[in-house]
């Protein structure tokens, strides 16, 4: 049984999903593991991880929708304001979604649905750069 | 050190919660893992995985409810409605849940609680087959 | 390479955040791993597991009340209410968060980000033990 582990450094463009199937699986392809499981990991509590969806770019643009208004911004809705008034509706996104991500992996490959795509969403009004932990374990 | 894999189809009936939790324990039953980690994966973007109470089906129809309510089916809601009127909706209930889950192994069961039961939570209004892949790593 | 399994029985102090980090590392530094993946598993319907900011209290109730306001507790909004008005609120905000939670471990360490805790939310009014199994893989 093998191991390896890697950090994947994102470059988000502020609120909004992006994608790092590429990326993940380009890393894969150099591993000797063909049966085991990849795990994912964000290390922030304002950004999470997000398996949706990669054709139509509607959904994405949708999803942001939804989570604006499910955890709106704005002054006096929170106690926590001091970071920014968009620190807390990122916290509340990120719990709503999931900072951790773990997906088998068969004949050396993701076994991601054919509409699958893995994405970093970013739940802050700003650019950010996200530490996104690999793990994989198999043989 | 063992590892197995092994895809569940699963026939939904529609917009709801279908419990596999029988049909998980049946194929686990029959692998040499004592101690060990089970995942499950959902490769689908309109259907998510969920653990939740087996005993009351009254919890089942509240969490419907409760996810029609919080991201509602309707005629310029949202951009994307190419693919049917229930399928945004689909897509946001899937990222509020997850299409992943890992649940350890002792003594040869899962450490699900007493009343604990896994369910695929079909969130298109049609029937659907989901395949949702089962990863097994242990000894 | 190497499994350990623990249980960690967690006192709840009724509907909030309880910490575990400094418990699950405590446990870690015991086992012979440098690399692997540790995971969190909550054996509950109506506690979960979250990954949240640790400096500012401030997030946390934030927290609470944003649940409180989107599956919000009351006489005649569930079908299910036998067990008590908070326990239906308690599944959906269960089934919105997660009941798994699996960290890569690095040098010795898990790999949580400088602001993160691990934490178990209880959603049930009053004060829960709440059993959180530990699943170690590696080496």
């Amino acid at each position: 049984m093998l191991q390896a582990m890697h950090h994947v450094l994102v470059e988000t463009k502020g609120n909004g999903l992006t994608e790092i199937t590429s990326e993940v699986n380009r890393w894969l392809a150099k591993q000797k593991v063909e049966t085991g499981l990849l795990t994912l990991y964000c290390r922030h509590t304002s950004a999470s991880l997000l398996v949706q969806e990669n054709a139509d770019p509607d959904v994405r643009e949708d999803l942001l929708t939804f989570f604006e208004r499910i955890a709106p911004e704005g002054k006096g809705l929170y106690v926590h304001d001091t970071e920014g008034l968009d620190d807390m509706p990122a916290h509340i996104r990120a719990a709503l979604t999931q900072v951790q991500l773990s997906i088998p992996v068969e004949a050396h490959h993701l076994v991601l649905g054919t509409w699958q795509g893995i994405y970093v969403f970013e739940h802050r009004a700003a650019p950010h750069r996200r530490d996104i932990v690999l793990h994989l374990i198999g043989e």
